[in-house]
């Protein structure tokens, strides 16, 4: 008996599917974009690699977004086979940052039953940190 | 239908409203606590700056305070109008850190379903960080 | 009326019981395994002191080890009693690292109605993090 029998009260079934955590030094980071020509075509969605206002998103913001897909990653298992743009980090009007997948991520996703993301980004102290939840 | 119908079942509905967390430097907490008058009364409730003895809390564990507020704040949205005061760090006779919210917090947390709080603290390295589950 | 009353639904019922975080400075862990006989054996099982090659873990391995069982005590509301060997650190065939306790650990979690644990390590800028979640 699955849960999708129950469609109806799917909120009342929630659980946890996964949790991942990934704290990266910034300046590692942003050594490793310079170094490696293409890496941030790699890693992000061009809707990633810019603001909203069109200019091109600095290196603390870009190294948290990194660290939000590591996280979310490691809460599928950090299978292999995954592609870094198949998962994008975007902002709401309100601010708030969430996760969408697609392709490859989404597929690990819904293998394991992952019915929503959270996501939370911090970067101070040099330093850029994201947890991911994944909830089925 | 809500899940306000069911009552009695409540403990078997819960699901995440929002996760946060937040890692912040110390030393930088720290100098913006000197350098601004005021701000310590803005961000904490007196029972907050106090240790159970009666002493002034310091500093590393007001940064792990008000990482825990941000925390919360971003499993929340981070919507404007948050009252940083509306939202206490409390400890438990065993010790075990806790949130309580009321006002601006306790509003925002009601309209999201927000049922119940879990944080956990940690400062080493320098480094103060939170983070916060928001379960409905 | 119990959860365990509904034992082929339990998936339905899963709420949190705790989160627990620790962000520890990996060359602090490392002066202190050094400067402390018998410390590694106190906090790790010979499992977790190994790699599958059977050659010895590294000092940041163990670090974001360590880092779990704090977070995962933390969790469990960082009671007196539990024995640091009583939880252990494991990896998957898959590389997904996993947690399991017994002793004094798997009786407060038990006392809690703990039925699953959730981790996830990252190590980088010196800094061993974990973050855990248990889930009844």
């Amino acid at each position: 008996m699955t849960r999708a029998e129950f469609p109806g009260r799917r909120v009342l079934g929630m659980s946890i599917i996964g949790v991942g955590i990934d704290v990266a030094e910034i300046d590692r980071f942003a050594a490793s974009l310079e170094r490696t020509p293409g890496l941030a075509q790699r890693l992000f969605l061009e809707s990633e690699l810019l603001l909203p206002s069109g200019e091109r998103r600095g290196v603390a913001s870009l190294a948290v977004r990194f660290a939000a897909k590591e996280a979310l990653a490691k809460a599928l298992g950090a299978p292999a086979g995954l592609h870094w743009t198949d998962a994008e980090v975007y902002v709401e009007d309100s601010g708030q940052p969430r996760l969408r997948v697609k392709g490859t991520v989404a597929a690990r996703a819904a293998e394991l039953g992952v019915q929503s993301w959270h996501v939370s980004l911090s970067h101070d102290a040099g330093v850029a940190s994201a947890v991911v939840i994944a909830e089925g």
